[in-house]
């Protein structure tokens, strides 16, 4: 059975509990932007319910065009106003860094691509320069944007001031 | 207490009960692409343990150069070679559209944004335009998506074939 045979089968346990319809609109009226890694479950890890909270998640989960449109959707159509940003230790794109990277899937697939990476070493660092670059979007309705680092071995969020 | 404050008093409750730590690779080497929607928890919906699936969100789950950003870095960094997309019912990019929206952000913030929304109709259609274009990339080692939507009125997922 493929991975997503298993998902589909695991789907069915989850709408025999399933808690009910919601609105659209996130009841906490906030946004999540975080990593894609496989060691965050964010609802759990944040304690959200199904209803509260956008999440946006991408390679290291650093602000992108992409995550730019999202936050816009997420602000202008459907009413949230904070913004919570969720980087973590031990990411993949600590352990490269663009060039290689480019190098790695050119040797690989015969084509180098265009965009970069977005590797970064320092999670902290990277986190205040995401916030300083929702700050400066003049796109948002709302700036009230705060950022922390989960650690994959405790489980713990520590907020990046 | 701000929600994000909310949030930091919850992860101590997920830090007492925290799994443990996981490899940084996918155990079940895959990609989930979903849409934003605050009423999707994805590991809950699909059963996944932590450390089991990258999860890629946007608004509208819809493939974007960040995408595929994120997906390549999954497949060649991290070793996945599933990738399963999530749409679902009720969108709220199905309430608009790229002209309206882009409308809306001008009047509200006096900016246009030069990217467009997004927005579609039918949510089948955009699953099928998401698998084509991800079979196409020429970034990608497993070119293996399936999609499906998610009933957000029912916790069911549904296969688009």
């Amino acid at each position: 059975m493929s991975e997503i045979d298993r998902m589909l089968v695991a789907n069915e346990a989850w709408a025999e509990r399933f808690p009910g319809s919601r609105s659209v609109r996130p009841a906490r009226a906030v946004a999540v932007v975080a990593c894609m890694d496989s060691r965050m479950p964010l609802f759990q890890m944040l304690g959200l319910e199904v209803g509260d909270a956008h999440v946006i998640r991408n390679a290291g989960g650093v602000i992108t065009e992409d995550t730019v449109r999202s936050l816009t959707i997420s602000q202008h159509l459907l009413g949230t106003r904070e913004i919570m940003l969720v980087h973590h230790t031990e990411c993949g794109l600590q352990a490269t860094d663009d060039l290689s990277f480019a190098d790695l899937v050119e040797r690989a697939t015969g084509r180098r691509p265009p965009w970069a990476a977005r590797a970064f070493t320092d999670a902290d660092d990277d986190v205040r320069e995401s916030m300083r670059l929702l700050r400066e979007s003049p796109y948002l309705l709302s700036h009230a944007v705060r950022g922390a680092v989960y650690d994959v071995a405790t489980g713990r969020l520590r907020e990046v001031i």
